[in-house]
């Protein structure tokens, strides 16, 4: 039997920092090799980041990275762990012209490096190119044609890349007929509702299938709307889960793995890239794996969100972050992510009353600062409300989102005289049918709920302030912004139901056309009425000009507004009749 | 010898009208049967509009596409004109699941329909799929297998689809050995500066390889930021243009051909996909084509742009358009593009001094108004301003932005009470350097010129002057507007070159970055000063963050900021050192 110790680096690079993203490499790899591991995998395009969109393209950025990933290797030696097997995610340019392919010298592929003593002696290029949802993949890379085995410690170890684990054909079946002993999967996987089981299934699956170990190491942390979960596993070649690393938290996940020796490949296997002569100390006692479970749906999201958010601040070099505090359940929830992501020190709350504005409006955004301890200010919006009005003469609709532009304004005011980012406070439920003012309560540099419709900011909130609770602390969000009626306060006695349905019909019908692209007949088949269905649907094409100016934010459904549905502006096409 | 008279359709469709689109269809193969056509072949997609992207996927939306294709095919039969032979551009699904392809039933597919006595008899699938710059078909639609060849008055006419005739390799290499009488490409192809020559240059060399006559019909109009410029084209196998539309314009492109009679192919040719008797009559008297010649660069693109902005307008139900007029080259070129697009009496410009703003800020803008006679207001900033800064204190740079931030909250509460489009007056060097403040001047629905940098502003302001004085009419922009040097005025004696290099420095610069994915190393060869190339380099990156929350407008370079190019906001790479 051949014992060897995997250590899968569950990390959090960030894009286009190469010189940090090494770094975060070699420190893995250091600690993995004094943890006592043969074998280190980091995620996919760990050098570089993920995803890098059209910077793949850049001829410099290429050669960047491969630059960046070849003195990794030399570093990595120098430093004694050379001769630690090492897989790392990197982007390359192709080397020759490949009229076959026609593809170009110098096309981008996203590759899988090996690193031994000191070199970058092989690499696998990612051979299914996802090109749906939130990909681009054919626009950035050219596909890897060639399977890659490397053969270390007396077993054949296969590699492959993210989307190659999903899709049926070409790569799975070249690894099934080499009969390898371990696969090596790397990742950049983003979160999205219960995307977690998928992968765990579809793990286990190929697993059985190829009747071999998988290590299947995931990025952590979020990149723009993208937050990658973590999550990272291992199962035996009967689908068994031998470790599992923590969801949305960085990771050195290792494992113990033991495989019958076998003496069928060698150098002459055309198959097999690169070889090398076993020489890492064997494994003296042996360690318990890490066996995380999936944590409840609610707190998934939750951790998504504060990751997603903290990231974009931290990662951009924001110190800070201020918001305008109604009362309302929005802003308070986006408050506790702020606070939980950052701290309370490093939020700004502004309470900005009108003359609509409601007594609870303001007591309610106190009460918020008080359970939270967030940095707390009021700033009454009457005195330039007054003005523009006394000049311009601005009455209904016009006069409804001036109050929300003076708020914006005086938003992106004190943000830019403090420095902090502004959170636009915006759900998708409101975004879905332009329930909001452009340039007024939609300013902001980052949109955390903008991918939660209403339904779940309200189940999100309960359950944060249940959490609280469970653990004696003070629950963050004001019990009166959860139970009182929705209302912009716009206008005297607005409320939210004087123009939109109830939220959980609202939320339902949205569901169905966004997320799972019904068409009016099947939404209206599931109890709706057609009046509402065919308004509900059109307001939601006429607001596609105000999500184009909207900040980004977090994804963690299965289709959010912006990459992942893209439409017209000019559109003339109605789901109805 | 066979004469037949082709029509090309060089039509607007909008994107999600079925209906609308099919009634322009009809209506153009009515006035191509009234005038003696044989064959009417309309642009790619036109029954959906194009392009449709997310719709695509839609499956109520391929169904629709599909019916009102059917329905066309019976209408053109019921007002008469079914001996025509018309190819028509429509989307639809796949018919059953194919399984060597791994595609599912309905997968969608770019179509030319074949149309002829009532019925769609069959269909050719878009083969190549561009996927770059601003195209993303992988993501759309899956590529067609089989070329399609129409046997119809005794010749035989195959079938491309846009980046079909673009792409060496299947279906031109099919089309050739098939040796094809007639070519018929069925386009959406967007404007780019020079574009029309290559594709002229294109066209005659596809006509050549394969020896054919090749009919080449180009969509027109705009469609969000995209304008399609027609210049639909007829050669010969010699590559000799036979007929040319014009640019910018609908058009219906007749021209009588002949060809040498031959009888190689029938029905029991596998490729010939559909034969027909003929049975139209024979052409009485000859037509002489029109052979428009491309216009001037400059001409061009102020046409690209007008057109751009005049369908963003008509097409989503616009009656006027709204923009801030601070006297400078910017506002006023754009002002003069909206009243050529629409009429001096839907435009309405806004003068909005400061107490920064120069006596000519003022005096230029009615100056402006003066000469093209535009609706002219002015609205001074300083009670809303002062009242801010007396409750807000706001200094620096946050006072700066405040006064363009007064200035987009007075332009949107306008366009809210008297319902106008609001236009964004920004350039290409200023977005590409971030110099604009969000939620300022960059508040609109539409921005017309931010894909022409600063120095092309000013030629084409000149240009756009010259063509007038040449008509015997008065230049619209005043000449003190394009001569002085450009201020922000947001602080006392402020000029551009205080934060800027010379903009014929900074749009060299920009330009070799942004649209040639030069590197700093190769920019520096170039002439400039590192630190001037590092510093811009860095501000473009840094600006991204503004890019994504900016108005669409009209795409006329080679690369536009937007989804032409696609960067990541969280980015640590620098093209430096």
């Amino acid at each position: 039997m051949n014992a060897i110790r995997i250590a899968l680096g569950q990390v959090n690079p960030v894009v286009g920092d190469l010189i940090g993203n090494s770094a975060l490499a070699l420190e893995t790899v250091a600690s993995a090799v004094h943890s006592g591991a043969h074998i280190v995998v980091l995620p996919e395009m760990v050098i570089t980041g993920y995803p890098v969109e059209d910077l793949a393209l850049r001829p410099s950025f290429q050669q960047a990275s491969l630059q960046a990933t070849e003195d990794l290797a030399k570093a990595i030696d120098e430093a004694g762990f050379g001769e630690a097997l090492v897989f790392v995610g990197f982007l390359r340019g192709t080397e020759n012209d490949d009229t076959a392919l026609g593809v170009p010298r110098g096309a981008p592929m996203n590759c899988a490096g090996v690193i031994h003593r000191g070199r970058l002696v092989t690499y696998y290029a990612k051979h299914h190119l996802p090109n749906y949802g939130v990909f681009d993949e054919y626009r950035y890379f050219v596909p890897g044609t060639k399977p890659l085995v490397v053969r270390a410690f007396g077993i054949d170890i296969a590699v492959a890349i993210c989307e190659d684990l999903w899709q049926d054909g070409h790569i799975m079946d070249d690894i099934k007929s080499h009969d390898a002993d371990l696969l090596v999967v790397l990742n950049g996987s983003p979160y999205e509702y219960d995307k977690t089981d998928v992968r765990r299934d579809l793990v286990a699956k190929r697993a059985k299938e190829c009747g071999l170990t998988l290590a299947y190491v995931n990025m952590v942390g979020g990149q723009d709307e993208l937050v990658f979960e973590g999550d990272s596993i291992i199962v035996d070649k009967t689908g068994e889960i031998l470790a599992r690393a923590p969801q949305f938290s960085d990771h050195l996940l290792l494992c113990d793995l033991e495989f019958p020796g076998k003496q069928k490949t060698s150098m002459t296997d055309t198959t097999v890239t690169y070889a090398l002569d076993s020489s890492m100390p064997s494994i003296v006692s042996a360690i318990a794996s890490t066996k995380n479970e999936r944590v409840d749906r609610l707190e998934e999201t939750y951790n998504a969100l504060t990751v997603g958010l903290r990231d974009y601040v931290n990662k951009n070099g924001f110190t800070s972050v201020l918001l305008g505090l109604s009362g309302g359940i929005d802003s308070a929830f986006v408050a506790s992510i702020a606070c939980d992501a950052l701290g309370p020190d490093r939020v700004f709350g502004v309470s900005m009353p009108s003359e609509y504005s409601s007594a609870h409006s303001i007591s309610d955004a106190q009460d918020l600062a008080d359970r939270t301890g967030l940095n707390f200010r009021i700033v009454p919006i009457k005195p330039m409300v007054t003005t523009y009005t006394d000049e311009l003469g601005f009455t209904g609709v016009a006069h409804e989102n001036l109050q929300a532009r003076v708020r914006g304004t005086t938003l992106m005011g004190i943000s830019n005289q403090e420095n902090h980012l502004v959170l636009a406070t915006g759900n998708k439920s409101e975004l879905a049918v332009g329930y909001s003012t452009i340039y007024g309560d939609a300013v902001g540099g980052f949109a955390p709920i903008k991918d939660l419709f209403k339904t779940d900011v309200w189940a999100l909130a309960r359950w944060r302030n249940d959490s609280a609770e469970s653990r004696g602390q003070t629950p963050p969000i004001p019990p009166n912004s959860i139970e009182k009626p929705p209302s912009a306060e716009l206008r005297p006695d607005q409320l939210d139901t004087d123009t939109l349905p109830d939220y959980h019909e609202l939320d339902a019908i949205l569901h169905a056309y966004v997320e799972e692209d019904k068409s009016s007949t099947e939404i209206i088949a599931m109890g709706f009425a057609p009046e509402t269905v065919e308004r509900i649907l059109r307001m939601t094409d006429r607001a596609e000009y105000k999500r184009r100016q909207y900040p980004p934010g977090t994804k963690v459904s299965r289709r959010a507004f912006g990459r992942d549905r893209r439409l017209p502006m000019t559109n003339r096409w109605q789901e109805s009749r």
